[in-house]
């Protein structure tokens, strides 16, 4: 598909095909290789890293630029990295970028984070990859400065690689260029949603229920992805996909499991 | 709900509410406590962290055992232990135990699985939380043997504890009682799925795909779950939710992100 010596990178997103942050990310990148995008033809925000294995996925190729090959498909993004392999690259890209999500996927909403799924997805594969999130969900949001530190990071990364079994979460405050004071490279600050559903009555008097949060950062640390959002830093979170809790290893083998 | 001096465990699976797996783990921890279930109305394998936040959700009381309180609901299993929290318990419960999942969610797996979403997501929330899979995805497999660890494990973590930021994942082996020879405290082995899509036409002349996909394990560690798994053991992998590759913040630290 491209040139022996021109690199390949993947774009996706969870925000859909339509989404502006994929187009800014598509925009920020095109330089530093052939661009291909395969990304959700609908919106799959908090999908978490689901894969689609009950029923049938469609994948198809849609003229949206001219120069650069876009194809759409009914999957989650994890389920758009894996046919992008498979079906349409037949080979692993150079680098894949996730996003521009439109919103945080700071802390905690890593897990549940399409959007750093799909990159996870790449890393396992042994992409080097990386996640990008802007803290603003609006569809008109300013996505320039993100893009700016988009096509800085991705350069790094196509360049230097990544340690092995890391990928990297990226967030960028709402904010002008001239605000924003650099990167920091931080740990994942230990925040969770408090969580309260809406209920309401449907119009044959059964109950329904919208999901509704509130989100509580109880970790004072100046070294967490939180603070420097709050400080406008961009955030560089590296992840990784061993979740082993090895911690924890020696107190579980003073235990016994005698049935 | 309970008197005071009675444990509450909510017990959840991404199988679905029917799923003999789900009846088979209510009946080994039955006696530990006062038992809450809140399972999905339908199987939810493979659905990762994912949450439900474009559409209402539904939560319905089903009569199933009269010595328990079931309840079932349209979201993900997730959205199960949420729901469960706000609107079921109105309080934390002493034990979040899910599953017994049909099939194993060892090393990689542990990322797609709805099973243990369910627990990390009670973890998140600070309840000791174990996910339990039998390596049989048949309807008809033999829960017994899986049974009985899960009942001296859910037992172990109730009086003990786990340690901060941890949950249990926990796999075993599809044989007898007298086959298993224990449990292994185990890594997540560096093993994944290589997936390959069935590409089939419909009856309009249009593509669609089924992921398929081959498993392998490249990691010939003797302290993982599919070593252990491998040899007759249950394997309890101890898994967190910071994510963070603490391994790779120096590399990173050493780049240059100026614009």
């Amino acid at each position: 598909m491209a040139p022996p010596n021109k690199k390949i990178i993947l774009v996706t997103n969870d925000d859909g095909i339509t989404a502006p942050g994929l187009h800014a990310l598509v925009e920020a990148v095109k330089d530093l290789g052939e661009i291909v995008v395969v990304a959700p033809d609908s919106p799959q925000s908090g999908m978490g890293h689901a894969i689609t294995i009950n029923h049938p996925l469609r994948l198809d190729k849609v003229e949206m630029h001219g120069d650069h090959v876009w194809y759409q498909s009914s999957g989650t993004p994890v389920d758009c990295v894996k046919l992008a392999i498979d079906k349409i690259l037949h080979r692993k890209p150079d680098l894949c970028v996730s996003g521009i999500n439109h919103g945080s996927n700071s802390s905690i909403n890593v897990i549940y984070s399409g959007t750093m799924s799909a990159a996870m997805e790449g890393a396992i594969e042994g992409i080097p990859s990386v996640g990008f999130s802007l803290l603003n969900y609006s569809m008109d949001a300013d996505f320039s400065p993100a893009a700016a530190y988009a096509r800085v990071i991705a350069k790094n990364v196509l360049e230097k690689g990544l340690p092995t079994g890391s990928l990297l979460n990226v967030n960028i405050p709402n904010a002008g260029l001239d605000e924003i004071k650099g990167v920091k490279i931080c740990r994942q600050a230990m925040a969770k949603w408090v969580e309260e559903f809406d209920e309401r009555m449907d119009p044959n008097k059964r109950k329904y229920y919208w999901l509704t949060g509130k989100f509580i950062n109880q970790d004072k640390g100046e070294d967490t992805d939180e603070w420097a959002l709050s400080n406008n830093y961009v955030s560089i979170v590296p992840v990784q996909f061993d979740f082993t809790a090895h911690h924890a290893i020696p107190f579980l083998n003073t235990l016994s499991y005698e049935l």
